[in-house]
């Protein structure tokens, strides 16, 4: 057993699995906040050994108190600290001491609360990597296994008898929506595994708690509730393992609109990273990434059913026993690209062999056949068999609450098919819903998250096995000069316009390619020219060449005094079909990204961008490249001439090539304009900006 | 009483308080289709006269059966055709003979059925209208009347025993949806003073069934399940009437993703898809459109307690008792374009005073407080007050599951708050849910469907008074010449650029202004010049103005000979700052729109469009502009300089009064492209389409 191996081990063991327990600070009040951990494990006929620890009384809730954990008759193997922010540090240092291997923190007042709670956070962050004691918060509403009656929080909504027992494990940022989801799971039949409430992730975060519980027969698949992306790193790991042993990861994550982000950012104290970043983080890890509350628990038995992400294998046939129903869900699709596809003639001739009526056109429409359980039976099989489907979705009417032998019989018994076969339930059939769950059978309450599961699933990718395995921490970063930039394109072989450097104070050169030409100040010193008027353009002659170098002097002295600059940059002034951006940087939660976007104004107007971790193959750059609306002006639409997309792609990758290069130390590099030139001409950088660490 | 009202209270009275009812064709087996009617009505105790009709038995489930309509002891005030579709004509001929004056169609095989159907359902309409006699259907599933026991449907659903009682009145295109309907209303709380199908609205449409039971005092609200935009005109009429009693219409539309997917050709018609036109249609009527299918019974008590469509009254307040569910409702309402408004001084400082403890920034998180009724009953309190809102949300966390005295028992005091209080409950909390819509409190389930109802509300528009009634019914219409069509934008005040009109074949001019011109052809005969090769761009004197004139004749004998063009158009050529395309036409079925789209190729990949009701105000035009994206570039945005697009307000709205000037008979005016000049400098437009009819 590897040192890693025994450590998630212990991890696992201590926070879900816990022989003893000691509350710190218990109140003997059991409706408060700090009363209720004890009441919920008593509660719960929670098996090991729980010490309360309160100082001023003999007695809490009607149970033996202990004076303080050197006290106790054995070393707790968990210690969860109910007690004030000021008090904190010390109950730590003292479990540390006794040799505690866990500890939760209830208390507020951390990183969420200015500068001295930053610095406390620091202190118990610094205390535990020295000690090695592992801690879960500040700021974690607890922890709960309804496996075992460990119901070790403080959140009210734990006052829940029966505890919906099942096989997803919730990883949550938000305290309160642990028990949210466990009143919406019982509700929907879904039942938990376990459920954590990371608090501030001040040591254990996310990722390494769910990476130690994956060896867990009983987790079938993880829910995450994120506020933003901490502990990029982490994540990774246990996402890439998670995917290896086919246990599924559903994400939802706030902040897709900017006032939540920023709201995030206030909220938790973290610095809220962008959300498009996250996004592209989660899917290249093939994270499922929901958009709605209900997928969360709604789409694991989906994702547990399809294949491993697959570009190709998303087409959808939809079987309907009700065709209002069906357009709903093929509309909610369509909105969310994916879209429905017609039945084969292959297909619909089956369908007229057996002799079901109905109408086969973009869906299976049953409604004239009535719906009966022979009908859908073999309406199903032939679906379920026909090659042009991946997944089939079933969309049942009214029979699903009444009649659930008509058409959810027939669903239960294909339970062992191949393909995937999803489920919607047009009424309020919570019986039916119930039923299929229990068989594993993905299925969905309304048109909205049916769509969302489906297209969640669908967006997750296969990580690149070529990615950047952590995030390389580099130090600051100082910019090159445009001259020496191009000079690690030429590394990574991405094209870029002819160019000459002359001095500034010398002698109007003769230039090795034609007029027009561009002239721009060239110095590590000015990485943004515009900005000082350090770029002329359109010079058609050698005396308007001599001017631009006198311009470029006058600008230089009177906005820029202070900076060096020695050499002008001139180039040929070139057009492209189409300007886009491409960056490469190293996100500090995300890692190595590249990102594609429009240029110029259209960029900050329209978000017109696709992230992915770097490197991306040519493949991959292919997607991203579709994702681009601008490109479609240059993709050949209406006999439109087309632009050079595949040498675009080619460059894509390439420059995203720079997450291998560790020995560059690059930090960022972004090329800005890089010109897309008609089909077969290729693509030119104009202008790059790269930044070099120390 | 005028015969308008006399004749909605007659198709009220039959529709919904029948005081007997034929079952045409009823089957012996209540499980079948054609049985159900007959049970349903007896299981529900329906107290009017029944009649079951049966030529082929004496008795039918247990009762006696007569042979037809004719034999009846009375005529029946509602027959219901259960029988197959070549029986329907003769037996709907037999009612109108007899004098029965509402008749439902079960049957299909009408116009969704090929060119037989359709033939067969135009002959039902001329019969219904040459008779008098009112249809609903064919394709009708029937009626339901919760209130009276009138279940007169053959929709399986109905079997459901104790169907809710409410005030929202249903009407459907599709028959399926409104058992779905009554199952999740009744799961949710919300019940029903009458459900439609409406099948294929041969006669009686969804507009004119709902503005028949305007003055039924059960009805609070409607809701309507939408397959596509049918007979606009009498939906207006009772959207514009129910908006004016303040009935609030909540619809479902199916097709969103069809207008997403499709691409468009550069002309109005084809730009703005069917959706589109529909949702521009729908909102200016005041009616909420809501995106999602929960929300369709949801909305209705936000929509009555929301004041008339106003663009300003959209400031938003969130008070939370859970952070993270307060994040969900931030960011849902985010991704739909509403922004939360954060607290003022003001408010955060009677707080204070208040000795609320929480964290006032963009919401009031009272999560530190705990979750305490008098806290919530003074915080609720102060929100409300605090005039920086319009509407306030309160996010109610574990405790409206199982402590719904601490939070939600404070909501319930204010249901007679001047301000309208909407309730998002995080947890599964049906018992809390169902009190709040007891009490006429908008209270919802999901973020997302708490969000949806929220930006549909205020996503409603006031109607211009001004705005054309109906849907003029133009024939066929021919193109004018461009020179003709710059003298109606005359007429209207619409700016165009200077133009001179020559022979084609004449002397080459002498010009009223300078070069750079452009030249075209000018003929009516010749309304897309550019697929002739009609128009050269770029000429810059009077030589190229001649070899210019050469290539429009050499291009008219060779890629058009058959058409006539005696004249050439010459104008200078001019740039803007952006271009747009500003549309009008007369929709079929939604009537006059007017539209506002990105120029050019944007047009086609962005889908960058605004649609209006024609006319519209320059206010309202303003509100178009504000939603093209690639305005944005001219909008003074990062000091950027910007383009006039007041001026292009006045034109907008110009060109919409189209809608008022029946006299000119203009079915179709399109400025593309309108060139936006810098801020002062107006708009012009430099070419124009016009259509009128003869």
């Amino acid at each position: 057993m590897s040192i890693i191996e025994h450590s998630e081990q212990l991890i696992s063991q201590a926070l879900l699995h816990p022989r003893s327990i000691a509350l710190v600070g218990v109140s003997d009040d059991p409706g408060k906040t700090g009363g209720r951990p004890l009441q919920f494990l008593r509660r719960s006929r929670f098996a090991g050994k729980i010490y309360p620890i309160n100082p001023n009384r003999d007695q809490v809730q009607g149970e033996q108190a202990w004076p303080s954990l050197s006290a106790l008759p054995e070393v707790p193997e968990h210690v969860f600290i109910l007690s004030s922010t000021d008090t904190v540090l010390p109950a730590v240092r003292e479990c540390a001491e006794l040799g505690v291997k866990q500890v939760t923190i209830l208390a507020t007042g951390f990183s969420e609360s200015g500068e001295e709670g930053c610095q406390r956070e620091r202190e118990l962050r610094d205390f535990a990597q020295a000690s090695g004691v592992r801690i879960l918060g500040p700021s974690s509403l607890g922890v709960v296994n309804p496996h075992n009656g460990l119901v070790l929080t403080a959140n009210a909504a734990f006052a829940e008898p029966d505890l919906p027992k099942g096989n997803l494990f919730v990883a949550s940022h938000s305290g309160s929506m642990i028990g949210a989801l466990v009143s919406r799971g019982k509700a929907r039949g879904v039942g938990f595994a376990g459920l954590v409430s990371v608090g501030s992730e001040a040591d254990l975060c996310v990722g390494e708690i769910c990476q130690a519980t994956l060896d867990d027969p009983t987790i079938a698949g993880y829910v995450l509730f994120l506020e933003s992306l901490r502990h990029g790193d982490k994540l990774r790991a246990f996402a890439a393992e998670a995917a290896r042993r086919g246990k599924p990861v559903i994400a939802y994550k706030l902040g897709r609109s900017n006032a939540a982000a920023e709201m995030a950012a206030t909220h938790t104290g973290a610095l809220a990273g962008e959300d498009d970043i996250a996004d592209a983080f989660l899917k290249d890890l093939g994270v499922v990434r929901v958009e709605m509350l209900e997928t969360l628990f709604e789409a694991l038995p989906l994702a547990k059913r399809m294949p491993a992400p697959d570009s190709r294998a998303k087409r959808v046939g939809v079987v309907a026993t009700t065709g209002g129903g069906a357009a709903m869900v093929v509309d909610q699709l369509g909105i969310r690209n994916v879209t429905v596809q017609p039945l084969s003639e292959a297909t619909q001739r089956k369908l007229k062999e057996a002799q079901i009526p109905g109408s086969a056109g973009r869906v299976l429409d049953l409604t004239l056949a009535g719906t009966k359980y022979e009908v859908m039976k073999k309406a199903l099989q032939i679906m379920l068999e026909a090659p042009e489907f991946d997944l089939v979705v079933a969309v049942v009417g009214s029979s699903a609450r009444l009649q659930p032998e008509l058409a959810v019989k027939p669903i239960l018994e294909f339970t062992g098919a191949d393909k995937p076969l999803a489920v919607m339930l047009v009424p309020d059939a919570p019986e039916a819903l119930g039923t299929l769950t229990r068989a594993g059978i993905p299925c969905f309450r309304t048109p909205e998250t049916c769509a969302d599961a489906i297209s969640s699933v669908f967006a997750r990718r296969k990580l690149s096995t070529a990615a950047a395995a952590g995030s390389p921490q580099l130090a600051q970063a100082q910019a090159l000069s445009e001259a020496q930039a191009y000079d690690v394109l030429d590394r990574l072989q991405v094209p870029h316009a002819d160019y000459a450097i002359f001095p500034l104070n010398g002698q109007i050169p003769t230039l090795p390619f034609e007029y027009p030409v561009v002239a721009k100040l060239c110095s590590a010193e000015i990485p943004h020219k515009t900005e000082v008027g350090g770029v002329v353009l359109n010079i058609q002659d050698p005396a308007q060449l001599s001017r631009a170098f006198e311009t470029l002097r006058t600008n230089l002295r009177q906005k820029a005094p202070q900076l060096v600059c020695e050499h002008v940059l001139v180039q040929p002034q070139l057009q492209g079909m189409a300007e886009v951006l491409i960056g490469y940087r190293v996100d500090p939660d995300a890692g190595p990204i590249v990102m594609l976007a429009a240029g110029g104004v259209w960029a900050e107007v329209l978000r017109d961008r696709s992230i992915r971790l770097a490197p991306v193959s040519v493949e991959g750059a292919r997607e991203m490249i579709e994702e681009i609306r601008i490109l479609k002006t240059v993709s050949g639409l209406r006999g439109k001439p087309k632009g050079d997309l595949e040498a675009l792609a080619h460059a894509i990758s390439k420059l995203s090539m720079l997450a291998q290069r560790p020995e560059l130390k690059l930090r960022e590099a972004e090329v800005n304009p890089m010109l897309v030139l008609a089909e077969g001409q290729g693509v030119l950088a104009v202008d790059a900006l790269v930044m070099q660490s120390a």
